[in-house]
């Protein structure tokens, strides 16, 4: 690359805006032109970061959010790593501006404006930016991503557990109820301001389920599923909270297509893992351990098929900041941008 | 009581034996005779146990395992804290010599003894003992459990698993299989030894299954399931180890009966709440946390009916170092010797 | 005892208010007839605190906070779990009303009103409570607190603090500059509200020291190994957050006096514990361990003597939220309504 | 520059190796040639560390230990992450092979082969060479780093305490004892095998001091002081381990020497942060945590002035695997091969 991409981060003084800052500090082919925060507008970077004070970092000071469109340098791409109803208000702006969109929220994952509006709380009142809009799950839609001006980067459990079941897609009975028994450190369960007050004494020695009825997510995954399923899936999601921080272990439980054999699962684990640098097939599920992918971009898989139930248990692992939100979003860009796809990400 | 229990302990320097001792330090209907350890013999007990270094425990001392039954003095009731094989010699031997026997290890729980041997790789030799062991889910077989001479204390697992199943039996599909998803802390997961040797690095900021095809407590719940439900259960039993101490919480996901409303389930939960002073109903699956059993011979429950899938999801949570083990033990001790159920326990 | 002491607690909604609740359930000379908080008025116990739903608590409810003394019930003893200025205006009434007053806040500690102003931003009106109340370090001031009417308890880094220098005081240069490095879990960090947003995010994984300049309980340790010093304390005393709940280690570092020998403090390491039963010595620093304290009333210490410096370091540990709060409350009240010491404490 | 470094690891399964590896990956002016392990021997590299099984790592495989120097490839330079004794071996013997060395282990640090004996257990029997080691402490030494053949690289808890000590030793009466309390998560206390062994029983939810009297680390800080003080330090040095994993937060307790002011202190601190890229001066010692300098070469400091006593407190953080050892050994490979110094490193 002779030329750097331009890029820009709305909400940059939260948890996602730190990982997307430390990938783009070793990135090679970025250039960090705007960062906006409200809570830390017009201070330095080492403000809202003080582990990132550091002479690469010394220049770097966060501007106020835009009012208009006009507030922001010419940007190639910007990241939106706001509240939903920001995206949702901003994405639009960018596009028209000719600035390619990744957004981080949930804003434009959804395609049921009806379903948004019931698990967001949100009307959804950009129907044009929506239907262009690409779900980014990279090794899913590489293609499309490659040509997309507005990517909706995915939820993190999503990634999690999504992933593995496209890996063994044609092994699945979807007309029965797949079930998604997953795990999360507490820094995939909201943004830095909700993290802060998740507080230690309600956290540490502790777990429990949250949202079982109820989390976004669980929409975001029946959605992808059924779309690479090609039928309506149905699905019981249930997120837990773990008394630690980064990291989702995701556990389906879903039924065996008849007639597919262990062979058939053991070459479609290992045909997609031969294929996709992020992949990684564990061979055993009990070896998908949260800390093999930690501060990494990989989604580490495996699964184990039980004669007695006619299930097979999939079980998947990836780091919530990072495949699941900041490192999904650069790996989305490399891919917009004609980058090695592990420019940065690893 | 006019006099007091005479209580012995068998591998009385493990966990298990640590918390029997806290217990019976406040029973106040118990008198310690006999704790034996190969490890501290002959030491007090502060040795083994530095947090127990009291007035009350001033005295206690370690014997070391008896040789002969004539090693031992004359007790009303003998607790098993060993392993497997070693109950399963010493518990025939008590039961021959008048004592009644309480055993906290695998070796009485599994009436088929070819799956015995294939799960924890012993033979069983003691098929008379074996044949009278009553399984001391203390809520479920209380009437048997007062009159047994031999109590085989169910697993910490199957414990959290089968209490709550039980409450909602005549609601559930059984021919259906049934998946549990448990997680536990380290203290569950082996004896003392094991679980001093379960590394910091590998366990902290950590998650993952364990044993996924093979726990042993995988065929116990299955044969509990099946007595209460009458018929053969299907049971897919997946342990996961969590980054933290004490407790397990039990997700299981079982088909509703045909028929069963809401209403059913609510009702079975409040009828087993109000009956049982150890079983509190929390309404809300998402309200069973962990630290709200921890120290406690409680289980809590809950449940979530999924109309989608017709699916109903049941979680619970135990101490697995009380409820799944000391506190169940002296649960049972209290139901044989005619006291009050929560003596000592609560 | 024929007849059950009448308690109330004012401010029970918070931590040291359920250590109080979990502590009166088991003690067996005491009614609690009175339970106040603001936030859950008119609720049941278990609104506040789910792991204490129980039989045994099934009737207690909190009442409003009193808006006059008549709203109070007859009490024999109030517990006032309270912020400080609530403390301060409520510890004279019930004064006057003949109720005995155990004050586990700031209010009544500093006998300086100056100080207090400076370290608690109040004002100190309250010159006739405070000339009365004796400072409820047990093993220190068990004489005058037997027949006290108020009694101030302690702060947890004090009592932490001050026990093992009261057992070594004679043995040490009180002319030279005491160093205190203390390191506490969460739950000495504040009342419940600071605790609980005391973000995990910043808690785990982490360590540093707090209040480095300025904390309260600085001057209340200077004030009290003066008061045994016989001359004025100089101090320098730095509290740390640890990345755990329960319990406070303490190290001070501290001179010899001139002729002192280790056969010296090993005397009067083996004296006090000898003769208090809540005293445990451990012969070797680093066998005070956290875990061996908590959950208990024990402060376990020890020391350890460098020739090369001159200097002696002590070493204590206890439980936060028992021996430094609740649970020497609960000492001080059987002092006071000469009980057994160890009434519902061990 | 053109042409890689060519670079071995003795000891490459461990934890420093890990650490090692990880930095090479992404430092671009080295190739790594040769990985030793016992354990792991002719095994790919993600048998040791499923972490990094990944494409760039995926040719990388260990070798067995050399059993005579012709075993190991040409290098430039090689680093030692084995047993004191294995370094103490072969370091010598690479250097006359004309290879630079790095060792990480404890075998060159001491100049006192008497004191060696005495806290390592070993005879020390390479004069020669440990007349030519330079004490790695980069900042400190980076001169003599540049032109030396062999560098002992300084332990964990001397890098957190000596950095800022140097960085004020103008200001600091030498004559008076200097008291070092620090607190290291488990990382920092053996090597992997050790660590692997460090229960989570024990750990978690923890905090002790250990090898109060006798920590190996105790001279090799007297020794570094006394060098740059230019008198014998009086030194009482204290490990604590910290219920977490990465960091080593140390707080010294010094004299300030007379008639030097804050205004010296602060700037001071200054100075040394506007010259070293990897000291970050934090202006209040509460600010000095470990969560900003895990994962990172980075040595956070600050100042604390007690009038009162007449003593400062220097507080001081590092991630102990980084700059307390691989990121300061390859920082200490970039001064001796005239590389920018952070290259990989940051």
């Amino acid at each position: 690359m002779n030329k750097s991409i331009r890029v820009g981060i709305l909400g940059a003084g939260g948890f996602t805006g730190q990982e997307l800052i430390r990938i783009f500090a070793h990135h090679g082919a970025v250039e960090l032109v705007y960062l906006t925060s409200s809570e830390y507008a017009d201070k330095k970077l080492s403000a809202a970061f003080p582990a990132l004070a550091a002479p690469i970092f010394a220049n770097l000071r966060f501007s106020p959010h835009p009012k208009v469109i006009a507030d922001a340098p010419q940007l190639d791409v910007v990241f939106l790593a706001t509240p939903d109803e920001v995206a949702l208000a901003w994405a639009p702006q960018f596009l028209a501006a000719g600035v390619r969109v990744i957004d981080i929220s949930g804003a434009f994952r959804l395609t049921n404006t009806t379903q948004f509006q019931e698990y967001y709380g949100l009307e959804h009142n950009q129907p044009s930016a929506l239907g262009e809009a690409i779900y980014g799950l990279s090794e899913v839609n590489r293609a499309k991503i490659t040509s997309a001006r507005l990517v909706a980067n995915p939820g993190c459990y999503p990634t999690a557990a999504l992933l593995p079941l496209f890996v063994y897609r044609d092994l699945l009975d979807f007309s029965r109820p797949v079930i998604i028994d997953a795990k999360s450190g507490t820094s995939g369960a909201g943004g830095r301001k909700e993290k802060d007050t998740l507080g230690y004494s309600t956290v540490y020695e502790n777990f429990r389920s949250y949202k079982t009825a109820k989390h976004q997510h669980a929409p975001e995954i029946a959605q992808e599923i059924s779309r690479f399923a090609g039928m309506q899936a149905k699905l019981r999601f249930t997120p837990h909270l773990l008394p630690m921080y980064r990291g989702i272990l995701s556990s389906a439980y879903a039924s065996v297509k008849t007639g597919k054999s262990a062979a058939d699962f053991e070459a479609a684990a290992r045909k997609a893992s031969d294929k996709e640098v992020f992949l990684r097939y564990r061979e055993n599920v009990d070896a998908v351990e949260l800390r093999h992918v930690q501060h990494t971009n990989f989604c580490d898989y495996a699964h184990f098929i039980d004669n007695e139930t006619g299930l097979v248990q999939i079980v998947s692992g990836i780091d919530n900041l990072v495949k699941g939100a900041a490192g999904q979003a650069v790996q989305n860009m490399n891919l917009m941008f004609n980058l090695p796809e592990t420019s940065g990400v690893h």
